[in-house]
């Protein structure tokens, strides 16, 4: 019996970056600080790390860093509106590689990651996205959980709709959160129906109303003050949870006769990852509900190769 | 704008158990080492910790002890056939919690992990499994990758069945590689046509000859010592790879004309998550392929709850 290379055994002090893995309502990410913007985060890294075996594995990538310092290496071309260079800076990318502007539940981790961390300690802060600055509040963070409120801006209802889903067609709401969303309440759906419903990875939607294609959320009427609702993001398929579906369908579940969003109001949405809040005040929406930060650690040095 | 309780900000520091992420061609794990055996490795605690979005995920979980140490826990009644109180015992557990006796990547895994921590110095040495001890041979381990051989033990080809798979029926050969195995060399079959078959997540065996079920190999004949495969494990679907449905193949595909088992032979079986390379010799196999270490790192204090 010979001897493994004597330098090779116990080599397993992880040499590559620090991250955080975490979610919100059971949407994942992996957080990466990254405070001199030293990381190479092209779309090949990025989705090694995201793939759920080869990797480790999440719905998408926080990068942390400042605004300024995000401008200074040139990921940023400038500060997006209301964004100050000191701003804590959620670089958000999706599992795949590609880039989105926001991303509510993971506003939430990141704004816990930055107070568990130590990087900020106060409860009310912004954080900086592509789509402008997110007022935040933190009422509670721990090492694990913290309960956090976000500031996702104006919510507009521009019209109605229609699409197929699960073998019947079902009218909706159409919503603009920065984003494109088909709402959809169904009069006497309850949570078991609800439950049950076979959805679609694609869910056909009028191509005149979203060129672009659009989220689609199936909820039930609002009952005691909260609303069940499943949602089935373009491009993805059904999620767990989407901060910005969430928002949609609470502006349609509350929306008035004349069919304009609501001036004020509270709902409570139960999706399948967890239970947020929506409250609405001018026509703009906060969205509060919980983080959870799973593990920290360090990832190897071939992390951005399977 | 008033602070967030003091003693919690910068209150990241993890405190649960150290963990590896880890992967045998793209089949992941979570390597927990656990010399003291103080883990409550409950069923409810592992499905959280291997949820994909909940928890870190991983297909299955690895706890590293010796075999004595989990018969004096009470998690093993007696060391397994073969296997010393002193060897190091992969006690392997699917992500839903529940116990399974062997793992062919994971046990590649396994021994990475413990020549990498530095638990190992030798290039042999044995593994203890739940389903026997199994040999390895460790060829290369630094810290992020390894190339391992594991001895898989007897394959016996006991035979013949058929199965109805993405709208033919196709004839395989019955395979206990101490679990049941279907393994169906397709004529004509190429890697294009392969991919683009439409796999079930349950395949109908016959049930007088697989009472409890089967996972199910398709694969290519042989072509330059190679055959591509694709595998639909049972209760799970299809999965990027199997280390026994791979030595179940191999076994289908280099059987002599009498349907017997090869006295000798290699061959390279490529699937989904990677290459590996399988040897038989007088009716038992080994199986030599990569192992990756992803990540290093610590669970938070809630890791059993999500």
């Amino acid at each position: 019996m010979h001897e493994v290379r004597l330098d090779l055994v116990g080599s397993l002090q992880a040499s590559g970056p620090e991250f955080v893995k975490a979610h919100g309502t059971e949407n994942d990410f992996v957080v990466l600080p990254d405070l001199d913007v030293a990381l190479d985060l092209s779309p090949v890294a990025v989705a090694t790390l995201c793939d759920r075996r080869a990797g480790l594995g999440a719905d998408g990538l926080l990068r942390v860093a400042r605004a300024g310092a995000l401008v200074a290496a040139g990921v940023l071309d400038e500060l997006p509106a209301a964004v100050a260079a000191d701003d804590w800076f959620m670089d958000y990318r999706n599992g795949d590689g590609s880039i989105a502007e926001m991303c509510g539940n993971g506003v939430r981790v990141f704004a816990h990651y930055l107070v568990a961390s130590g990087l900020v300690s106060a409860s009310e802060f912004t954080v900086g996205t592509r789509a402008g600055a997110r007022p935040v509040h933190v009422w509670h963070a721990d090492g694990h959980t913290a309960d956090v409120t976000v500031e996702m801006g104006p919510v507009r209802l521009t019209g109605e709709s229609k699409a197929d889903v699960a073998g019947r067609t079902v009218a909706g709401v159409v919503v603009d959160v920065g984003n494109p969303h088909l709402a959809c309440v169904v009069e006497g759906l309850d949570k078991p129906a609800l439950d049950a419903l076979v959805l679609p990875d694609v869910v056909a939607v009028d191509s005149d109303v979203f060129p672009a294609g659009a989220n689609v959320e199936i909820l039930t009427p609002v009952h005691e003050g909260a609303v069940d609702m499943r949602v089935v993001e373009r491009g993805v398929g059904e999620t767990r949870s989407c901060g910005t579906g969430i928002v949609a369908a609470a502006a349609a579940a509350l929306r008035g006769a004349d069919g304009a969003a609501p001036r004020a109001g509270a709902l409570t949405v139960r999706v399948p990852g967890g239970v947020v809040d929506v409250e609405f005040s001018d026509g703009s929406a906060t969205l509060r509900g919980p983080s959870r930060l799973v593990a920290t650690g360090r990832l190897t040095a071939g992390w951005t190769t399977s």
